[in-house]
């Protein structure tokens, strides 16, 4: 099981002035029922759909069929969305796949496509992209809920256009829809050209949508265990059933979180994976945590780093700039390398406290003396510990914070699942757009 | 020349409350003549060499000769070095090379190697690089200027150990070193062993050094223009000699940052590129106002964010969450594709407003539609627009930003060149790997 550390939140560790003290604790054990019972109404009312989504027997159906089928006859797969459509899947990809996937060459992918996901609409990317690409040898995976998203039709669009003088009237079998059952012009376009689709459950919003297909089948096509990443949300879903703050891992990360931000003037949380695999969760966190509770004027800020790159680059402000944020350190237990591919045999003198060493060793250290470093100038940390990375892991890992931030939604009294304040900036967008016209 | 647009940061604009007055500009019109003198003072010192260093003709020697032996010898360029000895080459590449460089084959890439920049020690990726690459015909790039950061030294230990095995005594024709003329660990064993090396001028610290051998003989092994690079440097540090604030444009950035976060609440400061070239200015500008203004419990957080992928993302918690940012846009003029090959002819009804629209027009009316709303949510927000992606307006955004940043320090107080806070995490980092020893 995923392991959670929050001594260093503690006031016995980093004093009063900055630590939770028993006070603290007692008092966010007297908001955490009523939070209990809202999480357990939105349930009911399918609000909080992510929770129990993953039971569903259903979600998979016929994304291996299909995953395999994309597999068998694809170089390429591109993946067309943006936001909610795209980071669950980039997180996915970035700790479960192999490093430098796209470099590799087939045998060394076990003969699965290669990905790229298109999340931005810059013209220079995209252009290379299609330039790079046999669109014959490419299924673009296109992904929105509404159907409406911008920055999706437009890419589709192109991509259509070059499908179409490649393929003809085939073009459609190059082409995969993940989208509402029902509405919206996606589904439309899905049914007037019978492409494969795959349905979003309507009321799962985008940025709880990883573990349903718009995550789960792209990453049945790069061969990602797409059935432990559920049963591992599924054990945290059920552990985090529990009422109690000591028991339930969600109940600790959203109320601590939460205590912070508006008791402790902690308005800012840093996620610091110590893993390349899993910088992409810092990503994944920071769009959950911003689009979920940052309105009605309140939210914590969310911000991504990486160990121990960043050491190099904002550590110095965590130590000693304004005491104003929450740590989380988000690390594993065992790399997927042996040791010895990276182990230092005989270093220079001044080198010898790496004689013996390899690098997975001196990044877990590394991790553990910014930990301690901070808890000893006073900052709050929690440490989040992977025991390997793998599809499980990440299971309960995407869970846990599922349910911490609509804890956090309830305990701050707003709705964590909608985003009234994207609006003005779409509306803005296609009026200017449409100037002229 | 960059184009700098201040106008959604005043009260005529977003309102008194979050704008600034002319009250304020005046109070920050007295402030500046003493963060002048600083700044002089500082460039008397050598402090500020970042300033000047742009100006030595003997800055390239030797490099662009080196770059074509490179070119001429080997298929991969990796660059072993972390924090300020890889984000402005990082920032760069990615700016400045082709989408997808590592991917394309060496005729498209006019001949030049491959680049990796390794700047983390995780296991899986380091090993990964190593399986992938051929290292005889790999030039590893080692960049430290006191020779003793621990991540980039266990890499070297690991590239020279599969280069010794590889090609027995010739191994150092395959490495070179950029660090300090005369001191440190690096320089050592470059004297020892006769390897090629660069110097980097004792006073220049990591975070200002892009414009030295550190970002340039690399940027000038994939073909960078380092020339235009310099050029639009100096341009830059001419026109920030001005002692005026509406003449400055690094003035301008400095006092304004300094001044919301000290008078308006505002502790975080966004940067937001409209572009995934520019995505990685937002990483370097983050490690330079994090590293130099993050002490003695001061210091703005800086925060990097990329539209329009973060529209979906972080705008929902920008527009309505706390109003404690400024935000940067930082944008183009003319994207490097053709307008046409990223055109959309005859989208469905409902997307008309798409209509004769490319992905680079659409990508620029979200810019502008997102900063309007910003403006309208009463959020402060500058524009910088670079007339076009190239080297020389890359030295100028570099140089205008560092300036901007000493700038801020003088403001502030305190000493934008140092770094102390991040040795306790160095320190508990060897005690860690000694235990035992």
């Amino acid at each position: 099981m995923l392991k959670l550390e929050f001594d260093n939140l503690m006031a016995e560790t980093i004093g009063p002035e900055n630590g939770l003290q028993s006070s603290d604790l007692e008092r966010i054990d007297k908001l955490l029922p009523s939070a209990h019972n809202q999480l357990n109404s939105w349930r009911k009312t399918g609000d909080a759909l992510f929770y129990d989504v993953v039971f569903d027997r259903n979600l998979l159906q016929g994304i291996a069929e299909k995953a395999e089928w994309v597999v068998s006859r694809f170089e390429n797969v591109v993946v067309l969305g943006i936001g909610g459509s795209a980071l669950g899947l980039r997180c996915l990809a970035g700790a479960l796949l192999p490093p430098f996937w796209n470099l590799q060459d087939r045998t060394r992918r076990n003969g699965r496509p290669r990905l790229f996901v298109c999340d931005n609409i810059d013209p220079e990317s995209f252009a290379s992209l299609l330039d790079l690409i046999d669109v014959k040898k490419t299924c673009f995976v296109v992904i929105s809920k509404s159907g409406r998203t911008t920055e999706t039709a437009a890419q589709l669009f192109i991509a259509v256009e070059r499908l179409k003088k490649a393929l003809g009237n085939n073009w459609g079998e190059n082409v995969v829809a993940i989208t509402d059952p029902e509405s919206g012009e996606l589904r439309k376009l899905a049914r007037e050209e019978k492409l494969a689709s795959f349905d979003i459950p309507p009321k799962l919003g985008g940025r709880y949508s990883v573990m349903c297909p718009v995550g789960l089948f792209p990453a049945a096509c790069v061969g990602i265990d797409v059935w432990a990443l559920l049963s591992g949300a599924r054990e945290m879903a059920k552990r985090c059933e529990k009422k109690s703050l000591s028991e339930n891992p969600a109940y600790q990360i959203g109320s601590y979180h939460f205590w912070f931000d508006t008791q402790k003037h902690k308005h800012m949380s840093v996620m610091i994976p110590y893993s390349d695999g899993l910088m992409l969760a810092a990503d994944w966190y920071a769009q959950l945590w911003a689009e979920s509770l940052g309105k009605e004027g309140k939210g914590q800020t969310p911000i991504k780093a990486l160990g121990a790159t960043d050491q190099h680059s904002q550590v110095q402000l965590y130590m000693q700039g304004p005491a104003d944020k929450v740590f989380t350190f988000v690390g594993t237990d065992s790399f997927r390398t042996k040791a010895k591919t990276t182990k230092i045999a005989n270093p220079p003198e001044y080198f010898s406290y790496l004689s013996d060493h390899d690098l997975g060793s001196i990044l877990k250290a590394e991790q553990r003396a910014t930990s301690r470093a901070l808890a000893q100038a006073k900052r709050p940390n929690i440490t989040v510990t992977l025991p390997t990375i793998d599809a499980q892991h990440m299971g309960q890992f995407f869970m846990v914070y599922e349910i911490a931030t609509a804890t956090a939604g309830a305990l701050y009294g707003i709705n964590p699942f909608d985003q009234p304040g994207v609006e003005l900036g779409k509306k803005l967008t296609r009026e200017i757009l449409s100037e002229g016209k």
